[in-house]
């Protein structure tokens, strides 16, 4: 196994926060806090990855995520490929494996992978050539380090980058969730003051994946004083297994609506990573309300993504 | 409603042509005129908007339309994004509005919206922030403005910039066309001599959208001395619902032949939007002939989202 | 029927390889390993294309070879569209030539076609305007005048440039391809010292494709001392139609391991266009063994298409 860490420390791939040392991800979040207030004002096209290749390569469609890669990458000046895995190819019988070495042998040297399987991107950054970088952009239920990086960049502009102050509640359908474990390595790695867990028994996670939290299914109950709420999105077919009753029974125990808000600490923020089931995690007015950080977490997406594709490839 | 007109009467949008300020459409047309005639020589890369981030955000397929914006855009310098609503996170029970304040929040400042219901492109730029500006490239029968200006450079290409000396006729499906409306809207406010309206009694519209114009159904006596024929696309779906017998009927009574042009003046120009149905609408002879201005739309159109972007985003 | 050539020989199109003269050959051949050998280095963004339009049109999907024509046109400076002819406009009744006319109206100015009949991409040349160049990117089983250069280059690589002392073996289902059509145009060009083909006899080709070949079934046979061995990619379609009895038949008679390939010369270089069938054509340990140049022919794919688009267009 390709570890994605060079043995001088250098990142060389980002497969996963489990494990990322603290500095280097402080590193990228300074990086890429810099890249959001520069935006602020006129974004100018910028020249340092011109004539580097970029391929998004989804075997397991995303468009909102791709888009936010392809965005970070033509915005740094990248070549931008969108090489969509699930009608090419690979439906003439072609592996994930010889796809990716043969656009490595066209030239490309940044992959951003998502695939349906666990460890599948870890699999394709142990064939990868020398000069090849490999992006993460979700693998099965495993990981999804660039949301764990946008979700911590958001939590310090919400509420300050001191973060053993901070309670942090996650809320959901953890279980079946990589954004949540990409959530818990960041927030372990930065010193979360006190990281809660909560959602239906069903969907809560093997213990180890919450080792050292607070876990529960009362929401109400967990709600109390935190200064952040992360929401997961529920998966439709979570139902069609029997996992979750009804939308309108998960609405009524794991819905975010204002009143349960008001549990929370005062101004505590709202994270969703999109698209949101309005309605269902979270109340029209909570989704569009002054404590949510919803579309400000799309924009640090674009930053932290920059920031990762220049600090691999620049 | 958000207008797209500024307090200070710059255009911010553009959603529609009707009330557009004739002085803005002769603003846009000259600049479109211009680019046109400069690129006939080597086009060189332009810069204008580089650094911008423009998305084709169409909730309805049409590749030769988002060609053009995106050709258009490239040349520009801007970054593109091509997003397919259709097939993407929209699947997912995210609403419109809720992608493009995704989008938005990336950092897309420019939207070219093609949506099948009317009113969605005002509904989306209504909750379009500041520095967001909407292009409506078609949305359901009420407007496709650009397909307008194009219409009106073409007129004023073909038959010179005098639009109170022309007689226009448009033929075939007004009912359901917005590329009707929109023409209709323009040949309006540069003050057309005549405007003449023809087609079969069940696709004629409302006589509001027909004010001013001559209508009719027969198609040779309308032809009768104009000077342009604006021939709309005959839709399919318009036979499954009984408006038109037949194709071979449809040609008989509305296609344009070689003789039936010769009702029309010496050199009046045909303009069609595209595709057309080679047979059914115009015959071979006519859509390839010396009076076929069809191609040049096809190459106005470029420069008319040219003018229109660098208008919107500059 | 528009010749490739122009009137003072240069290059205007290129269609096929069969009667493209030996020095236009050579003179692509050169140019592109110069382009490869000059990206082993940095590849910097190159500006020869800048403000040029390159349109991808595909009549018949193919992601890979998209792709390499989309990295390279890119690594020229090009605006790239890519048009995907299977899911639009043509979808609704517009003729190829039409969808051709209306992009080349809209500032294309490069063509990269793939189309599933014989002599479509002919019939568009024969239709383009005065500055429009297309490249064949395979049409029917006619040719694919790209694939057979980055095949020669390959060879001149692997076995150095004297073609005229390589004895090289083509293998497999000759019949349908257009990969063989277009490597026997290239090698009777180059001179090629000796040209074998084999396979099944219901997949050999009419006489006169294999003219001054020696043509057999025995694939053991043919192997002894060829330079180098160009497998073919087996249609599954041609077990439907019952020209191949099954894969392990097929395998079995025509497969390429490490033992058969011993008896070709010492160093023999194998080649297949891709996407391989492992375990079918080649095994796994010939595919990835140090004979194999899959992956270089892939890199030289590339620099080929640089090669032609900068020649045609530049």
């Amino acid at each position: 196994m390709t570890p994605q860490l060079d043995s001088d420390g250098r990142l060389r791939h980002l497969l996963t926060l489990e494990g990322l040392p603290r500095s280097t991800m402080l590193q990228l979040l300074d990086r890429a806090g810099q890249i959001r207030d520069a935006a602020v004002g006129r974004v100018g096209k910028r020249t340092v990855l011109a004539g580097t290749a970029v391929c998004t390569l989804f075997f397991e469609p995303s468009t909102r995520t791709r888009s936010s890669f392809q965005l970070a990458a033509q915005r740094l000046g990248a070549d931008v490929l969108n090489f969509d895995a699930s009608t090419s190819s690979t439906r003439k019988g072609e592996t994930a494996r010889d796809t990716l070495k043969n656009l490595e042998a066209m030239g490309v040297r940044g992959f951003v992978v998502r695939h349906p399987d666990d460890g599948a991107v870890q699999a394709l950054a142990d064939v990868a050539g020398e000069g090849t970088a490999l992006v993460n952009a979700g693998d099965g239920r495993s990981a999804h380090p660039t949301q764990g990086l946008l979700d911590m960049l958001t939590l310090r502009q919400a509420r300050g980058g001191d973060f053993a102050k901070l309670k942090v509640l996650i809320v959901g359908d953890v279980k079946h969730s990589r954004v949540a474990r990409s959530d818990l390595h960041a927030l372990r790695a930065l010193g979360a003051g006190e990281v809660r867990v909560c959602g239906p028994a069903a969907l809560l996670p093997e213990a180890d994946i919450t080792a050292g939290c607070v876990v529960g299914t009362d929401f109400d109950a967990m709600l109390e004083g935190v200064d952040a709420v992360m929401m997961l999105r529920l998966q439709r077919e979570r139902m069609e297994e029997g996992l979750v009753p009804s939308l309108e029974d998960y609405h009524a125990r794991y819905g975010l609506t204002v009143e349960r808000l008001g549990r929370a600490a005062p101004e505590a923020a709202v994270l969703h990573p999109g698209p949101i089931n309005r309605g269902v995690e979270i109340t029209d007015e909570v989704a569009d309300g002054p404590q949510s950080w919803v579309l400000r977490q799309v924009a640090n997406g674009v930053a932290v993504r920059m920031a990762v594709l220049e600090h691999l490839l620049g």
